[in-house]
């Protein structure tokens, strides 16, 4: 199974693997995909600097990207500690109860002194950008449409590829409009941010859309070699994959992460705003569940509903309790039984993509 | 392209098509395909007769199947007057409220003697499969679950298939621990009922719950022949299309639905519980949104929701203002952007599958 963008981006196959984990990425890129690494976590551009070093020692002349998250329009934005000022008491005190009754404990001292993840910030998201140009990255993808133009042409002098995610067709123009290499057509099943328009329907919308000026790479529902081949039969070039990189054995989850995504069908996730402030599709369990209460308060827009939920997010995922992980997954976790490792999960993508393709030919 | 739904149904293209129209049934079996013929508008055994008479005569020895709504367990119900009592008068007289500020106005004498849609109603449902019975329809469906048991030992004993819709593999496999000959996977993309689930995902998942015994149709998102070759790599043995055949010439669709349809894009649809009580894919207008009001009650269950908004349906639709129209139809209201009659559309589709098919063989 080859197309175009295995020349675009020196890979063997299309399929192309987003991840927080550089483990992960580093193994998507070693067997032949393209592994991106996903940015937002790292409030330190040092910290994203010295990863990424790990990384082009680890992968050697493999081709890997990075992926942040950038909104379209640069909001107002302050310190962390001014944003604080603007999170209203009762959401805080809705999160404390919340988390009371929930019976998730408070932090450690060693824990609580971390500042949660600042990455949503436009500043943060820019500092990631510049540390990339300084790596010999490949692609850089904004997980929120277009990137701002200075990015995309500094992107452009440093031989990079821009990659924006589309949830609808008009995204997809705007992103053509601004400059973007490949359009990321994701639809109402993926994980994290994500529209209300299903992949079946969307990804022939966006390929129409974009007239083949670009590639367009499927995301939302991608989990096995079959869902890759329709994809491909969609007009996809190639696929961007995510959840499923969470089931492998290079993903560091803790226990009861595991357990959770092991546990939870196609039908166990929600999209919510309570993650970002945006929709985004999550694990659904206790603490999304909570927030559908009647004296629950409306999510923040973001980056404040972040800000307000950062330090919930660290006491629920170190609470040890697999029914309050807070985690964005795609309904393809219905699919993960198993934990095995990156290089064994691309080769069976590879392997059920091809045996689907000459399936097929034989209906002809 | 051809499956071994070809095989079992006689058929030349392994595409069902679902409409409430019997001119639309009739060409869609006569260009090749299987059409199934929704019953739930009829709310006179006799006039089913008379227009399933019609239909035998028009395709001749050309197969053709019928589509029924009878919920798994049967709900406690009495005459419609009885019914109409449970409904609450805070009810009535948001609907009444609702149209007036709409600027609906009232039916005519001739058009306000009509009943309202009862095909909802159990007895209704059981009626209708008593008429098909007496007729050579080869398939008979449920919109909801499995027929009772002793529907299914009747269909079979007639010489029937027996088809159910799934959103969820559980209830896949509880389709083929009842008999079901044929499983619908319907993903959320699709118009009228539908689940949680995108197509992207739930349809290989239930080809794998059913593991081989009855062949899966793949329903939802369906509307272009690059569709149909995503379903079959999914896994599906054929397809089960119904919003598609509103954008033809053999619907006698108002002129304000036509264009109302015409001018949908695929974001312009909403799932919701206002049409039956049970969540259904609509067109998203004036009318849907009015429901999403602070002073809007809750939808009530099925079947008081229908018999609460069945008039208010005949006036929306008399009133020619297409932002108003009440219209199940799936995410694929998108590409419906012509009126054509349903034999192009259909060649249509089997040409950009067989293209898509060809397309797929050279990437290997």
């Amino acid at each position: 199974m080859r197309t175009d963008l295995c020349d675009l981006f020196g890979i063997d196959v299309p399929i192309v693997g987003f991840s927080p984990s550089e483990h992960v990425v580093a193994a998507i890129s070693k067997a032949g995909g393209l592994g991106v690494l996903g940015c937002v976590r790292f409030n330190d551009p040092g910290e994203l600097d010295a990863v990424l070093t790990w990384l082009d020692h680890e992968v050697g002349d493999r081709p890997y990207g990075v992926d942040v998250v950038m909104p379209g329009r640069v909001p107002t934005e302050g310190t962390p500690s001014d944003l604080n000022e603007l999170i209203p008491p009762g959401h805080r005190d809705f999160v404390e109860r919340t988390l009371m009754r929930l019976g998730v404990p408070p932090l450690g001292v060693d824990e609580s002194s971390r500042a949660g993840v600042l990455g949503w910030l436009h500043s943060v998201a820019r500092s990631h950008v510049e540390v990339a140009l300084t790596h010999p990255a490949r692609l850089i993808a904004n997980a929120l449409g277009p990137p701002p133009a200075d990015v995309i042409e500094q992107a452009h002098a440093h031989g990079l590829q821009v990659a924006a995610l589309a949830g609808r067709a008009d995204h997809a123009r705007s992103h053509l409009a601004a400059g973007v290499d490949v359009v990321v057509a994701q639809g109402y099943e993926a994980g994290g941010h994500t529209g209300e328009i299903g992949s079946m329907v969307l990804i022939p919308e966006i390929v129409d859309a974009v007239g083949g000026r670009v590639p367009v790479l499927a995301a939302g529902g991608i989990g096995s070699g079959r869902q890759i081949a329709a994809a491909l039969a969609l007009g996809a070039r190639g696929v961007w994959m995510g959840s499923v990189w969470l089931g492998t054995a290079e993903y560091q989850a803790t226990q009861a992460l595991r357990e959770a995504l092991l546990k939870a069908g196609s039908g166990d996730t929600v999209r919510s705003r309570v993650y970002t402030g945006k929709p985004a599709r999550l694990l659904r369990n206790r603490w999304t569940e909570a927030w559908n209460d009647a004296e629950a308060p409306r999510p923040l827009p973001m980056p404040l509903q972040n800000l307000l939920v950062s330090r919930a997010h660290d006491r629920l995922m170190a609470s040890g309790d697999p029914s309050v992980v807070p985690m964005p997954v795609g309904q393809i976790v219905g699919r993960m039984n198993e934990v095995r490792p990156v290089a064994a999960v691309l080769a069976d993508l590879v392997t059920e993509a091809d045996e689907t393709l000459a399936r097929l030919a034989k209906l002809t």
